[in-house]
């Protein structure tokens, strides 16, 4: 008992901190309780249920399967519902006719065949990658509702009237979870896409920032663990590709919403989304110098030092600027002129380089630096390509 | 008419090289159909429609959401589906019970209460991680049967006739889908997860092998840019965790298979992959160094070249070896000596750069040089923890 006791405080602090990290799961599943109560209340009193029979609780159904966290993903579901199980019925009931003309003992085969064909047909097409992006539960329920449709045994004036029924309901169902959805605190999957891309350059800024004083520290100061830990952030971007892939997915059904236009170029937020990958690489090479314990040479950290620092400064600014110019929507030259600085700290480093002679130490110890000049230099170019394709982004 | 034919055209082409691709999807494509098939059958043959009714298309409706490309993802979602059935019916014909006690007009309050904080609450369970992983579906099914049951208006034993007739219809739905997707054809999603350890090694082999050629080629020897692209492949590594992740999840549900057991180390799977990508990211850091035009002087290039490029082709010989010893499921040890020679390369470049002073050249020409042998030794280092994890699943 003690052990189901700790269990369930457990839990219940794993739900807690569920909630305080996004206070919109907890508004979302008061939104599908509500939802669904609506449409069962609806089902329960008993002049629809009159009309509608035993076809109602395909509202329910509806409900409970199109709801989703975001007002894209809940859209594109109930869109693809609607339009597939209309599609697919008027479909269904022509097979339904045409399986009855060669006669009563043909008709199971015709049936058979068909269901097979469009069944598996509409299968395969499933694994067409841009039918999958968009129109994939669009096409399983097509085959579910032909299927039903063509199958089901009634006579003909039934089947209309089942079909009609059914699409009424589907109706009911999926205008509930819409409307819920949208008026009630709506979570728009754009919104997040736009914050979480602001939020990930917002994370290897972090890092560049700490990067200079923590690769170039003189070996008397301290290291602190808690300052590493949050440096480490950035990982996080290196797996981002799915997540961004599927937030623009669902962003596509979006309709016009605060700053964002109905057809907003979520394609140039990909684009954008690679971008910050891409640095994200280069920084995840950078972050290996960072634990090993280097000592570096007195004349190499002195060509090198300052320019390093400034580079790893002035992309982290830029990067800063550019989250904040995509956050606020507005184009910012501030970080132009961080680009610019963080461009000519690389060509001083190139010069500085340029211009020494080195006789006095052992290769080996130079090359850490070198190296993290090197990967730096990538990080600026990276950046300069990033803030292109954010600037295009805002044009 | 013409540019409708020019589309067909294009659709056949695209959907031959899907099926080319990989020929199981156009073998899954013809399972569903046949499953779908057979239950339609069994619904349309009077006997059993006498005996079931309209409950008949539950088994349908399991059918086509149920049937999944892998055995593991089909398995997950039919045991969901059954179990969450089995809970959520009962519990919805308790509630059913417990709502009726109050009197008449407090039915409905009760009732709404009671769907309203069920949906909420199983709403919200679907946002733990480890939830949300592995019974996400069930979760969905038990709100939705749970939702259906309470609320319909039956009488009592109408209400247990009704979740009875669903209960075996599901199972006549499940338990065809599962028979058809093992005993035919089977797609395993842990056979999947297995070889894509493999290719994605085999990705990386292949770079490191071309790497070292491609970068230290004297100025004369032409690109082949065909060449250049085959050592792409790589990149496709970088984005692998969510497949991986996905592909485990299914695996973990899948039976004793060919040479895997029940309880198969899965888990240990998802860390080899992600030795891989740790090793991706380093091979992506050294792939910006192939495009740039080097001339690398006569001194470093005698200095680090030989080394450099052992280094590349024994990381590839060991990857490929490991790669192999995957695939066999074998304990290799050639990929051991491959490890130590790629190690003994390291230590030698390490003591030949230790022992030179450099005197002769710009440091500037002599940084991509440096810094891809820097990289290397992190590929190096990224091998021998990679080859320690297959190790450890070998065992």
């Amino acid at each position: 008992p003690l052990k189901v006791w700790s269990n369930i405080a457990h839990t219940a602090s794993k739900a807690k901190e569920l909630g305080q990290d996004d206070p919109r799961r907890i508004i979302h599943s008061c939104k599908v309780g509500l939802a669904i109560t609506i449409v069962s209340l609806f089902y329960y009193f008993n002049p629809l249920y009159d009309g509608f029979g035993v076809s109602a609780m395909w509202a329910v159904l509806t409900v409970v399967v199109v709801f989703e966290f975001s007002v894209g993903a809940t859209l594109g579901k109930g869109v693809n519902r609607a339009i597939a199980t209309l599609v697919a019925g008027s479909l269904g009931v022509a097979a339904h006719h045409l399986a009855v003309l060669p006669g009563e003992t043909a008709e199971p085969f015709v049936i058979g065949i068909t269901v097979f064909l469009v069944a598996s047909v509409f299968t395969f097409a499933r694994f067409f990658p841009k039918l999958k992006a968009r129109y994939d539960y669009g096409l399983v329920i097509f085959i579910l509702t032909f299927c039903l449709i063509s199958v089901s045994g009634y006579r003909d004036d039934e089947v209309i009237d089942l079909a009609h029924k059914r699409m009424s309901t589907i109706f009911i169902g999926g205008a509930t979870s819409i409307f819920v959805c949208i008026f009630i605190y709506p979570a728009w999957a754009g919104d997040d896409l736009h914050k979480q891309l602001a939020t990930n350059m917002e994370k290897l800024a972090t890092f560049l920032q700490g990067f200079g004083d923590e690769f170039f520290k003189t070996s008397d100061s301290t290291i602190v663990e808690d300052r590493r830990a949050s440096l480490q952030a950035y990982k996080s971007v290196l797996n981002s590709k799915g997540t961004e892939e599927t937030l623009a997915n669902f962003a596509k059904w979006e309709p016009r919403h605060g700053r964002f236009r109905y057809r907003h170029p979520w394609d140039q937020y990909l684009k954008v989304g690679a971008h910050i990958r891409q640095c994200a690489y280069s920084i995840e090479a950078l972050n290996g110098y960072l634990n090993s314990d280097n000592q570096i040479p007195y004349e190499i950290r002195e060509k090198v030092q300052q320019h390093c620092k400034k580079m790893s400064t002035e992309c982290s600014l830029a990067l800063k600027e550019l989250a904040l110019s995509i956050r606020t929507m507005t184009r910012s030259s501030a970080a132009d002129a961080h680009v610019l600085n963080a461009k000519n700290a690389a060509k001083s480093l190139k010069s500085s380089l340029k211009t020494g002679l080195w006789v006095n130490a052992e290769l080996l110890q130079i090359i850490p630096a070198l190296t993290v000049a090197s990967l730096l230099v990538e990080v600026v170019t990276c950046s300069v390509n990033l803030s292109e394709a954010v600037h295009e982004l805002a044009t």
